[in-house]
């Protein structure tokens, strides 16, 4: 950052005094806003074709500023490029550079355009280009979780309701629950992406210009869908950047899940999963810790997206129109939101990518808590059709035998069964195998392997990965 | 409200003491989730006639629950319903119900299913049912504005930025913004439902079910798009509430601008527009007063929503799957959510179709704070080809002298102008009306009688109004 | 609720048209501010006393009205008030009902006083009640706590950090890092009792009154620090809610963190407690379930407080002076978050005393993941005066040899020991076990049984229990 | 920043494989934590001192050491201190940095301590210090009220509720209003500083340590009350973290109220105020502009502050004991609020220093709106012994009439009174000035110039200004 004497001449010349150097620093986004050079300069080029095809500009004055963009696109990407605080902003740091490449026609690319118009553009171009990398991030981790549920069609696991062992499941039902969230994400940023895909350019300060502008062409030139329908809400709205932070916040919420299992998976008691060192750290006093650190970051990153969130929400309310500046603190939020999630999706998608399954405890573990005792019930109501809720009283009452002899289901005798359910028979033991339970439920969405791999064929179709 | 004794068969035989009262009260939802009643019933139903489909009942016991629940729908719908809090929710207090019209048979309605599959449908049966109701209120909210601005297309208006006088508009143009808005509220709000109209009933606990089920066809009956394709997914997850939510605090959020501009609108110094009595409120101390008291509320109603969208966001953040009692705190904001937009939807379209313009003192304040400026400079970039930034320096320099001479721009003499540009003739001050800057801004989307007239042409066709 | 003909009578002359039904819906807080009741008249009841007292009031008009509140009180206290929504609130309900009591003389209650002063100070009447009660129901969490840790002082559990063994601690200790945060919590409930505890009756509508009120001593009735110093700040100001709702939701994070805990360790897994019955629920499917309901419902509503908190945040923003009506809407978020941290530290309080550790399992648990290293390490310092950054190298090797032969550190060869640092005898795995490391960490505030006696000490003190 | 090779030499000999590079970036927190670099040399100091007390470390070891922070420290503060990513934080970089300058003894710093106590006592005291400075810019702020009060004892206003005229008021009274605000806001922060100053270090990873440490004299050391009394409590809360974003919520709620008038009073329509070019700014396309942009930015930072709390809120809910890696992402929000706070609070002191009213204007306005329609009611109740209701529905009546009339009050006829009230005469007219309205109102905390000239007597007493 370089400071520069020659400031206030943005402004014109209406001002007698500065602004307190304080004020300044309070005002200038250009720490922040730097993020959408690149964008600023594909939207200023646009605006130039639009003014030459409509003779606004004459073609060497148009060829001139292009050039002059196109410079300063390549000092931008080649870290040559020095932007000053005192120029507040992106927008005019490029304009400056502008005029001193090409001189006073420099000023011409303002031509039936503001800043209000400009910044609302950039920031659009900007967020369209990262819900695209994001779409593709969360394709990936989708992709590793399917890939590694085919791995454990047949790892038996706890299933858990209250965290508490309910019925024993495959860990490959169990990640792909997480496929289809994902999923519903993906699909959730491209509506946002959707409905963000609107060129706000040529609504110039609010209320449209009297130059004889092409707006449709310049929304064209940005792969827009169509230029805005009305010029105040150009410049004034923000429910794009809105809606794209509660599909982020929905997104991390999703991590967020996962992670916990993550942390819970990874204890000395589960012991379920093994991550691999890369997604590992130590202590720098415990030797022997091995700490899940990148799912725990992951799930406290939520708090940064959801503050994003509310921090948006609380400053477009109650805003009148058209532009305030109070919209200025609408980058912030999403630029910290956007890097957040893509960091976030690519950690997880290495962390499944590495995880390994314990099976063996995974399994045990599934015998716990007397997971099966709902197939009891079910084999109740289909051998004797007890209608289910006298089924559950009955499994209900054999549980709690089991746990005052401290011995699990299967260990009961014939006169246990019978004084639950007189017609009950050794056999009815059968029904309390984890692999039995699991192999039963093979209905639609279930847990069995059989289900499991129509869902995972499912996902190879709609996901197009082998 | 009715407490019963024989509490706790819920859970069946294996709890020996009773829960707490005080823990009975925290965990009973049935205060609140007896809005799900008639959802209950239609999803039992749509239940009932597939597990005889498949056999799993007989046409008898299905014909008699079947029997049963309209039976107690209409109870309900008469008010003759008692609900019991012992019985803890919604679902237990309609079989509950049902096994004393119907007897033992009404266990039989619980067969693969659970619960947890159970009040998932519900409350995805009865949030669709909201947003439909919401879609349409606001769809009714656009056609007040749409009316409204056909009534003010020459109304002209001071045009803010900053809350500062920026250039003259109309008040057509205004509100038009506002239809945009809305317009994709409307339409997130229908994505949102695309994305939540999937069943989950048929997941059961969480694992699927042993029975034959066919989840495709329960799904079918309840005008879902399809079953769901994990049962664990069925059960855990809320994005649906969640983008829910989200839609709703954006949709809030836009209320709470138009609300706040009315607030300052009907104020003694701006007195753009006069509300009707039936949205106006007095003082119980001062006798003078006609307070927008309907305007405040909806403001502060993003309050609340932005309050519910946080309460689930925290709620769901970390919980592991599957079922987790936690996810019982999802319906209460929502609830609220949804009753809260309806009623500010209902009220800001009533506000909005009594409004009156006042016409003279709008356009005089359309007058105030220099607001053609920009016309000026724009005559100097066409007439003398000046870049724009040298006309806005000299524009500038021009007004500071009128705010020295306490004049207008009008009023500066000729011997002003050519001080700021020496080829200024004194046409250049027919620029200066706020008709004429009105009319020029005749861009797409701008603020001119005829963008305004294609505008509301365009929103004619787009919404079926006349 | 009873809806009445003569609405509209309380703003008096000016209006002509009625408010709509659907505005009057939302512009009624009776349904919620009716909790006000008793303290709307108690704070009427001071404000007489004042008026009569200044001779504003004659002695026999006061009595008149004292005798008319203390009749309506009655009326409230046994269910006999009826209020009215066309009366809008509860303010207007009391004063319409006093009214048909004793007759015009009534109206004199309203002389030098407004609705804006009178919410205010019931207001802050009520929350000053529930902070006292909440204050109260903290002191009793914590007296449990420090109960509870009686019992375990020599109870070995692992101490967690990233949720992974770190080193063994004592459960005593670990509850009694919850009675600091609990007492902190009740430390800054009371300085916002403190700093709520100022009187704005005599602000009236927003500018004092020229009536000559002593509102110094309507505060001292009311058993307020003072009177406040300005009367826009009084009927404006809403940071003691704001401050309210920060501190219950500091003091519901804590209860959720517990709450966390108490939901892992009650999991087949961990098993390290077990609860009672009356804190514990079923499953209407799976008949084994007993599921720690409690703690995943007291763990969510974090949620709601949040919630609460970000409502009102949202609400007060950008409010200009004085009293606007947005201010309605700060009730409903502080009655349901003050009713849901009431009940949630009630419901935690049970379960704590309930609360039966399982001693066994949690010791052994202690013993997993290498827990005693960092003893081992310290060890290595204290004998060899090796600086920590060595030691814990050594150890960290020591470590991946144990996990690689499949072994405790305790169960390493002298071999072994040797090969991690030459001069390490077998007496070093005296260091390894949990009790010694346990009754080894004797520093302030450390685990070690004769600091954690200290700790209780410490609180039996404090609270005062014995 | 720049990159090392010998990574991971600071989790010792456990790991085998590199940490991935996106997990590295998504690790370290030196981005950040730098800040903290002063305050952890602090710590690290008054450690070292206390183990050679203790003679745990030689004398020369710890002379050794403390010339070797000190050496760091300048450093630091040349500018000539380079951080490494790879080092992950600011405590591991300065502790690499010693054992550069003094070899191996560096590593004896670590004894008895762990990052988990290290980090929270380096987060304390920098917070501390930050409350320190925002307590003396909340005072100065408070003074500029003060001394802006003084200017305008005798300024009349009007006073709004629901932003409609209400009741003439001074200016003077409407500024006192935000000293009691922020004075409140000044004492909740001094009472969130009395909580976090207590010491954590000594709690070492979590559960004290067997090295025989005095953390009191550590405590006394770094000028904290005492040191904490459990371990776990130590190192596993942040209400301190939460308390301070909870109290910078509050005062960044009242600054968006004070901004929120600024900028309507700034209006053409209002007009009440001017500001100083120091705090206003331009546009680039409307020459005339003088945009209110530091009370905007004031206003929308209540967003960033609003979501900083809900972002800490977030992480820290159930959150298990003891430290987890989660509650890295406790810092940014608290770094940013603080920021945030203390330029707002410098920016609002020179915007309201330079602030100038518009006297005239002002007084213009306040007879707007039938302002003194209360003072005749007041009248009425005073002269006639009417009960206030009924005095307050004549006045009403006399409000429509004088509506109707398109006349103010004043302008009411003797027959137009007497159609009112009968005995009234047209002397009741007198109560209708501005001037002695605001006299009249003359109650503590009331608008009068002598009962504000006593409140900027009690504050220039309370803050010691002259």
């Amino acid at each position: 950052m370089v400071e520069v004497k020659d400031k206030y001449n943005i402004w014109g010349g209406r001002f007698k005094n500065q602004t307190d150097e304080i004020m300044e620093n309070l005002n200038a986004s250009i720490f922040f806003d730097y993020k959408l050079a690149k964008f600023d300069i594909e939207g200023s080029k646009a605006h130039t074709k639009m003014l030459a095809k409509q003779q606004i500009l004459k073609e060497e004055e148009a060829k001139s500023i292009l050039d002059g963009l196109d410079t300063i696109l390549s000092e931008i990407e080649t870290g040559n490029f020095e932007p000053k605080v005192s120029l507040e902003d992106i927008h005019m740091n490029i304009e400056a550079r502008l005029a001193e490449l090409i001189g006073p026609v420099a000023g011409k690319l303002h031509t039936a355009r503001s800043r209000n118009d400009q910044v609302a553009t950039d920031f659009r171009l900007w967020l369209r280009d990262r819900i695209d990398a994001i779409v593709d991030l969360i394709y990936e981790l989708e992709v590793a979780l399917v890939m590694k549920s085919s791995e454990n069609i047949h790892t038996i696991m706890p299933g858990f309701t209250h965290l508490q062992c309910a019925q024993p499941i495959t860990f490959a039902h169990h990640l792909l629950a997480y496929v289809s969230m994902l999923d519903r994400d993906r699909e959730r940023y491209m509506d946002t992406r959707k409905r963000l895909n609107e060129s706000p350019l040529g609504a110039a300060a609010l209320a449209g210009t009297s130059f004889p502008i092409d707006p449709d062409f310049t929304a064209r030139e940005l792969s827009f869908s169509r230029a805005m329908m009305n010029s105040l809400d150009g410049v004034s709205s923000r429910d794009f950047a809105l809606e794209f932070l509660s599909s982020t916040a929905i997104c991390a919420t999703h991590l967020s899940r996962l992670s916990e299992e993550i942390v819970i998976w990874t204890t000395s008691q589960f012991d379920f999963v093994k991550l691999s060192d890369k997604f590992t750290t130590g202590s720098s006093i415990m030797p022997q810790k091995r700490n899940p650190d990148a799912a725990e970051l992951i799930r406290a990153k939520t708090g940064r997206v959801n503050g994003a969130l509310i921090t948006l929400l609380t400053v477009i309310k109650g805003l009148p129109l058209a532009y305030s500046k109070d919209l200025q603190e609408d980058k912030e939020p999403v630029f910290d939101a956007a890097e957040t999630i893509e960091i976030v999706l690519k950690v997880m998608t290495g962390m499944i990518h590495d995880l390994k399954a314990n099976v063996e405890t995974m399994k045990k573990s599934s015998e716990l808590g007397f997971s099966t005792a709902t197939d009891l019930a079910d084999f109740l109501v289909r051998e004797y059709n007890l209608p289910f809720r006298e089924a559950h009283k009955i499994v209900g009452e054999l549980v709690l035998l089991a746990e005052e002899k401290s011995c699990t289901l299967k260990d009961l005798t014939l006169e246990d069964l019978k004084g639950g359910y007189n017609d009950l028979g050794i056999e009815a033991l059968n029904t309390l195998s984890v692999e039995g339970s699991v192999q039963s439920r093979n209905s639609k969405g279930g847990t069995s392997p059989e289900s499991v791999k129509r869902q995972i064929q499912y996902w190879r179709e709609t996901l197009k990965c082998a």
